[in-house]
């Protein structure tokens, strides 16, 4: 058999809805494995699982092989971020773990090989490249809000940080603090002990709270609109539907008409 | 009577509005005896619930069976899963019930019940379906929460089960835990115990509400875009409104006949 | 005088806008007093709040007088919902106080005075009935939400009354946990309760909170969609901008025009 | 060099990105050096730390005179908002501060030197200006909820004061505890206290809610409408397409022109 026609059949079995789903199905059972061992079990079990564990890695090593022999452009293969996520998962996989450190990377590894879901299911795949899309759009956003956190944090550590070091101490822990107070959990607690010594402290907090509540919903309408703005766009494209601006041309192009016709 | 004009009447009768009203308020009342039994009653009272109970059990029963007398085509009837739904309630009263075992359950149905009010308000009906029309479509958006927990609880359980068995024992109850955390209950808390022996704890929380705030916000915003434009497209066909694909069309017509005018 | 243009005076009086102001002044001098009886006031200051309070009763009684008698049409009047409110208001300022339970009922309304200032101010008064104009639209979403509470507030009071009769003994009392649960408020210290005794008591509550997110998603998203609906047909009206059906009419009344022009 | 050509090359020098660039890198720095202030840091760093804020202020007192100079319009310089702010910053942090009242705002100063980020990067600037300009549009329904918050925490100083001064001892103070109220924030647990006295103190505080969550929801509302509209209009005009209307008056004028042709 020739190399070209092995490439060929593999490029058809990457292809094959039905191969797609079978991998599908062992990274499933991957993960389950995974869940599994964070249960009490029985060392029988246990062997089992580390025998499938082992099996596993085997057949995605044989995948990604498949995969990359099916690649008519090999240069290209790499290009895809999926594919290098995948290629690294097997290759870590692959070497032998002897000391506690290891084993630790180990674990992380097999956890992670469940991403492998996204990467081999189309639609999972369009829908994580839409949500990493909008993230630049939002980017002006996301630094303003940064901006409002660092500026309160730098108040807060001056001012509060001999109040309460655990929630004060610098402007990293004040960060964390912040946003704490931003999903509203226990922040009252926080205010009160500050309150108690600063009493106008109610008007830190609560402007903290309007500029975020506030440039957080800018950000989630600047979304909004933006998808629909797409969706519509891609709709009326979809659809053939003309541009308003496409039947003024055709009017004028009448008018055209009707002026040459009779002189 | 012939069975033919009995199916007649009995339809008319299902179609007709006040009987609706009727079925309504005896809904209404079986509703209210749940909850009158929730509270601490005198026993005259008491049996006077139980005869109501009773009743309410033989009324439901006629009613199915005029509905399904009423039925032009018996075969449809059980097409309908708010049918197959009723007629379930029904017979499951029905069951004599000694032993407690079986009143738990007995309760239950009575509890179901309240659910009829579903099955027989027009409107209630089609806001129920078209929210569970609504799901399939955020069937990936959820399959990627599911992954995102998944991993995040799989992490959860391997580093952080010995620092507080309670919460993050296995995978299951971690999935809880980062439920909690997503609705921001006490999410501190869970925090600052793991931070105690990684200091870098913050950052699994914190992408974590992150990625789930995201993908929640993309839900969210994916039906918001679907409803606005199933609404726009009934609106528009409920107005007449042509589309612009068609005044193009007519204004191509005008041209050709223009242009075919004069030679 | 004439009563007649003593009722076209006053027409003009409460239409003027320097009329409205000095109302709204009043009414904001009858809030701050409302305020400033919260704190620990020295008695000199008490006494003259007393005589504010007094003086306040008064002039609403003129302006509503004022308002009465320049109102054109007397039956009409009273159609107001808002112009019965300010009557009422004024009527029971007006009853003598002696004994301690109607003192109570003095402050409540001496309270409710600050909503004259929804009554007066138009553009409040708009707001607050487009609020009140939404709410029918959302009724069977409130209904369908009020049965989802109802059954699990049944449910609740059914199977956890035993295990923690303060928040579950009836079902009046599980509606209020139901409804703190719904807010996130401590939600997981009701639920690991259940979860001692039920260990499938997580079950409950997470059906629960996505049935209600659900349910109130949709609810907002129905407001969105009708107030964009509206703003759009309203912007539209008002711009004078044809319809595509008027614009449709137009290109076949050219049709016939050019059709009709050469025979 | 005259001081026209000195003018025109500071006019150059401030729109030069990499000026603006340089700028910002300095401000980032002086950010980085406010937050490292919060920290525990060895004497020596400290020392360094302070020649670099000297050398901070000496800078931005330089840029804000080339700035100033390049401007060709002396007297607009101060109408511009961020000019004025970017002035009174370095002016105030060059007064010479000694005793430890000053050193305070000699802090704050450094702090909101953070803020000069907004002032120098465009896409920042244009961001805070249109969350500014969203504001009065949402004046009225932020008066109501003032209004609605005013008329709950007058009632809650009156009757709960007794039951908890520390939640309820004035308005201000009661108005503190509404606000928490409406971030959820252990909300029941103000209620069971007031519900110990008053049983019907339930009805107080959900009415509030709902209130306030239907205000809130009104108002994100509008903001969407408002920005979609905006949006919508800028989109429209970038695209030169042209309106509905202007189609209808260009179908007018063939009309006009078929009419016209054969008299």
């Amino acid at each position: 058999m020739s190399i070209a026609s092995l490439q060929n059949a593999f490029f058809q079995l990457r292809s094959n809805r039905l191969f797609e789903f079978f991998v599908v199905s062992i990274i499933l059972i991957s993960a389950l494995v995974i869940g599994a061992k964070t249960y009490q079990l029985p060392p029988t079990f246990l062997s089992w699982v580390g025998f499938l564990d082992t099996a596993i890695t085997v057949f995605f090593l044989i995948e990604i092989t498949i995969r990359f022999i099916g690649e008519p452009n090999k240069a290209r293969f790499f290009h895809n971020a999926w594919n290098v996520f995948d290629t690294l998962i097997v290759v870590v996989s692959l070497i032998p773990i002897q000391d506690s450190e290891m084993a630790l990377i180990g674990r992380l590894i097999r956890i992670f090989r469940v991403l492998r879901m996204v990467s081999i299911i189309p639609e999972l795949r369009v829908l994580l490249n839409s949500l990493v899309k909008a993230l630049p759009q939002l980017g002006y956003v996301l630094l303003l809000m940064f901006i409002i956190f660092y500026i309160y944090a730098a108040l807060g550590s001056t001012f509060f940080a001999d109040i309460n070091p655990v929630l004060w101490q610098d402007i990293s822990i004040s960060m964390l603090t912040l946003f704490r107070v931003m999903t509203f959990e226990d922040w009252t607690d926080v205010m009160y002990e500050v309150m108690h010594v600063y009493s106008f402290g109610w008007a830190y907090f609560l402007t903290f709270i309007f500029l975020t509540t506030f440039a957080f919903l800018n950000m989630v309408i600047g979304i909004v609109v933006n998808v629909m703005e797409d969706e519509h766009q891609k709709e009326n494209h979809a659809k053939g539907e003309p541009t308003l601006a496409e039947l003024q041309a055709q009017i004028q192009e009448l008018k055209q008409l009707i002026q040459n016709k009779q002189l």
